[in-house]
């Protein structure tokens, strides 16, 4: 396996956290982002990955885009330890929690919708910086009731193991902090991030510990 | 089950067509997202979904909220027709096709996105309309090479029966027509988007249809 990566792209450390949980070995193949106006947007990758966003996992020839999608994907292939809890309405509950990082925050804070903001709306870093944090305040104030409802143990989501919405919330929890984002108001997420971004899976995906870090 | 929903939202448009092709009947629950500052961010709906973003699933007493996961749930719960193709490898692909839609161009011109840039940062109408325009052709752009490599019939995102991808692609293409984008580089995706519109799930989930339509 060949994972297309950025040491920064939380959508990326969500992968690299993926594939560690699951033993699986890969190459890393790391695009920068802004260099040269982004290797993500260029041939070969455009060819390969048609969305032109990273991270990509490329298996057996085929790429698959979309980091959620390749968390399913591994949690097919590879179903120990699994990234799901076993009920219908469990798993819906930790699909739920995921997108409402996957859809609702993260691609909001995009590189590519803060470079359009500033280049082609005119805001300065100060609109910017509020933009980014308005918009992880909006899906964590949701987010912390729902895991305060469901955490069995006040260190994962849902239950007491590991599962997806878990590997989305710590890469948005260090994006939160990078952003200098006020989380008094979200002491359960706080604690459940504190104890999951500490584990040798999530510590090792960081973007300080890949070999393409600035 | 009941199905908490707004006639314009296209993620509630998403349900809508998955309940249909479940034949899975339900109360529908129209909440306004305009009107009195918008009943989906006042009680009781924000207790049940604190997310306070439409559509919500109830089912069993579970409030499930984010409608990928509310699709994926009516797909393990009943599992026929499939919303999924059986490999892992073309359930990605499906997924990676939905999530393009579902993540990186519906978020960003969600209502409450396109008020923001209004009210906070002061765009007139016609930055919010390039705004809106601007990512949807980004994204389709992406779309339109991955559906012409995996559609088997130009009638399908892939293969030749209907997936999560193209429950998410016709409730996108209403959006991109309402708000005149050119699709003329999209040639693929206006046929798969011409024989699904027709089909009575479709045509049924579509805003104009529902009983709160304005």
């Amino acid at each position: 396996m060949k994972l297309y990566t950025y040491f920064r792209s939380s959508a990326a450390f969500r992968v690299r956290i993926g594939l560690s949980l699951k033993h699986v070995a890969y190459d890393a193949v790391p695009l920068h982002l802004t260099r040269d106006g982004g290797e993500h947007l260029r041939e070969p990758y455009r060819r390969a990955n048609p969305q032109g966003l990273v991270p990509a996992l490329e298996d057996d020839g085929t790429v698959i885009g979309q980091s959620l999608a390749i968390l399913e994907y591994l949690d097919e292939r590879y179903p120990q330890p699994p990234f799901l809890p076993r009920t219908p309405l469990e798993r819906a509950r930790v699909r739920s929690m995921a997108l409402s990082i996957a859809c609702d925050i993260h691609p909001l804070n995009n590189l590519r919708v803060l470079n359009y903001l500033k280049s082609r709306v005119g805001c300065d870093e100060e609109a910017v910086k509020q933009w980014y944090r308005h918009w992880i305040a909006e899906g964590f104030r949701g987010l912390e009731m729902l895991v305060r409802d469901s955490s069995a143990d006040g260190k994962h989501c849902l239950g007491n193991s590991i599962t997806l919405a878990d590997i989305c919330l710590v890469p948005q929890m260090y994006n939160a902090r990078r952003f200098n984002c006020d989380l008094s108001a979200f002491p359960t997420l706080v604690k459940v991030d504190e104890h999951l971004a500490g584990l040798p899976a999530f510590a090792g995906a960081k973007p300080e510990a890949q070999p393409d870090a600035q």
